[in-house]
């Protein structure tokens, strides 16, 4: 609270108005749904309703609770207006709709300036501390551990579903909230589906099977991808496997502090254009991960965003051919002084089941 | 989508920027988390991105497909600037963020003219139709079938974590494609939040148990709570559980064609108020359920929707005391010309366990 208190003063504004329900939960701890926190120079209060009670009594810390009666806009705006003089509230404009935005100025009336904040309180977020690193560690080996567990189940005649079933109930097994997104099993044709959702399609011989998921631990989030072969993997599925394995390894190799996040895409890219395969790469290189499955910042083509330590990452290549099927290996990595450390320990060569 | 095209002239709009995901998938079939639908007197596209182009292939009908090369927005606004003459487009500023709006002004140019609507598919969606009814029933049943697989399994020692984990993985075993919202276990004093998220808390004696599930069965949602007590229910429990059943049944009793969504809620909250519990009822009495597990109507104060037949909502009345817990019971009914008929057929009387 006290450096985003720094990044307000930075805005030459007296207030930030904070929106985004994982920035809340980083600010102050509060994980209900229905949330807004400002963040004033002397103090915070955060707004919720009364569905959430008890919950913001047991949850929150650092600032003040205001259970709101008729809208929690309108109870923002309130206060603001209660303010003596003129104020300069910063609030982020890829978190306000159109319509919460026109509702605050109502309330808030004109004695209230806005002012456009950026990412503020990602940008706090950017780097983990001990305590976080200590809880993605342990959310990466749950998912880890649970790819061990259901990875004997995969075989011809079990459902996508299925299997994202027993995934999502091993984590919740080991301790986890739940998926930190929707699982996904996508097997044949279906694995050329970046974004896949589980479908009762049995699984076939001869067919690659991608498992994207991820488990929320203590609010922290992992997120990691395996492909696997049912049967005798062909030498042009081998052959492909390869290509991507090398571009992630590439990639994991350029990563240390200092260096763009957009270099590292780059790398990965590179390598399978050499291969003649940079078309069936449709996606970016990877993300950031914390309190958010999608964080910042992204390893894409021309992200300028410095590499630091302490920066949690996916590095993520993926090939995706309509008709033969996709292909990605999705690992976690801390980036320290020496270069990134693998948070998956799962092996990483393609498996023929 | 005709209809749709009926709403655009109403508001003297040459086309509608429909951004709403489960909007997106109402009218045009697709379910990835990327796009934007425009729809033109002549025509609708669908933009998304590269890591949909199998998806979008096989999901979209009634629309062109343009996969968006440089952000989604910035092809948005070069289609509107290609229109002849000026635009007048339709958008729902309650699911645009302020940001976005810029971005598409920028692109767009100020040929386009920006029309507010409000939420034109929304009311689309208010009335299901002979399938969609069809699937909501069996969502429904789904959630039924769940509940009745999973109560044997509670008992003292168990945590919510564990029922919550065996209440999603029934869900995919039967046939969902994955729940309709976060599981809610909650008992004891935790089940006094209404929006209580599974712990690994192990259940004790003598406790109330909040079970609050729902599944997505062909993109249709389902929703239901069931309360149960862990031994003998003391006789405060007892009365307490009567009057929430009672505000229930008093509820469903009162909805019929040409009601108000306001009055329903009124009338549950009256039947609290008369037992001097109205203070512990902190939601509202229910809301529409569809594609998506909270839409309109909501049945809460004040709400002037009339309803009508083919509506479905939830029924959910419920009382939260600090330290005792929480009592809620939620079934689904649908409207029809007769009055409310239900689709969860779970036992409504405490099932003491």
């Amino acid at each position: 609270m006290d450096r985003l208190r720094r990044s307000i003063s930075a805005l030459r504004a007296d207030a930030i108005l904070v929106t985004h329900p994982s920035n809340i939960l980083f600010l102050c701890g509060f994980s209900g749904s229905a949330g807004v926190l400002l963040v004033e120079a002397g103090g915070a209060t955060l707004f919720t309703d009364s569905r959430y009670t008890f919950q913001a009594n047991a949850e929150v810390s650092g600032a003040r609770i205001l259970i709101a009666k008729k809208g929690l806009l309108r109870a923002v705006g309130e206060k603001l207006k209660s303010r003596k003089g003129r104020s300069w509230v910063a609030y982020s404009p890829s978190q306000v709709m159109v319509e919460q935005k026109e509702s605050l100025q109502t309330a808030a009336g004109s004695g209230v300036r806005w002012v456009k904040g950026g990412n503020e309180v990602e940008k706090l977020r950017l780097i983990k501390d001990g305590e976080e690193l200590v809880r993605m560690q342990a959310a990466a080996a749950l998912a880890d551990e649970v790819f061990g567990a259901v990875v004997s189940l995969i075989r011809p005649g079990i459902t996508e579903l299925d299997i994202a079933a027993e995934i999502e109930y091993q984590m919740k097994k080991f301790g986890a909230s739940g998926p930190s997104f929707e699982t996904i099993v996508a097997a044949g044709p279906h694995s050329a589906w970046a974004h896949a959702r589980p479908s009762s399609k049995p699984l076939n011989k001869n067919e690659l099977v991608v498992l994207d998921q991820g488990a929320i631990l203590r609010d922290y989030c992992s997120d990691m991808t395996r492909t696997v072969f049912l049967g005798r993997s062909p030498a042009k599925v081998r052959g492909l496997y390869r290509a991507v394995l090398e571009a992630q390894e590439a990639a994991k190799e350029s990563i240390r502090p200092g260096v763009k996040a957009g270099d590292v895409d780059s790398v990965a890219r590179a390598v399978l254009r050499k291969k003649g395969l940079a078309r069936y790469f449709t996606h970016s290189t990877g993300h950031g991960l914390g309190l958010e499955v999608h964080e910042m910042p992204r390893l894409g083509r021309g992200e300028t965003t410095v590499l630091q330590e302490g920066m949690v990452l996916t590095v993520e290549p993926g090939v995706y051919l309509e008709g033969l099927g996709g292909i990605r290996i999705e690992d976690e990595i801390v980036v320290t002084s020496t270069g990134a450390k693998d948070l998956i320990t799962a092996p990483r060569g393609l498996i023929d089941l």
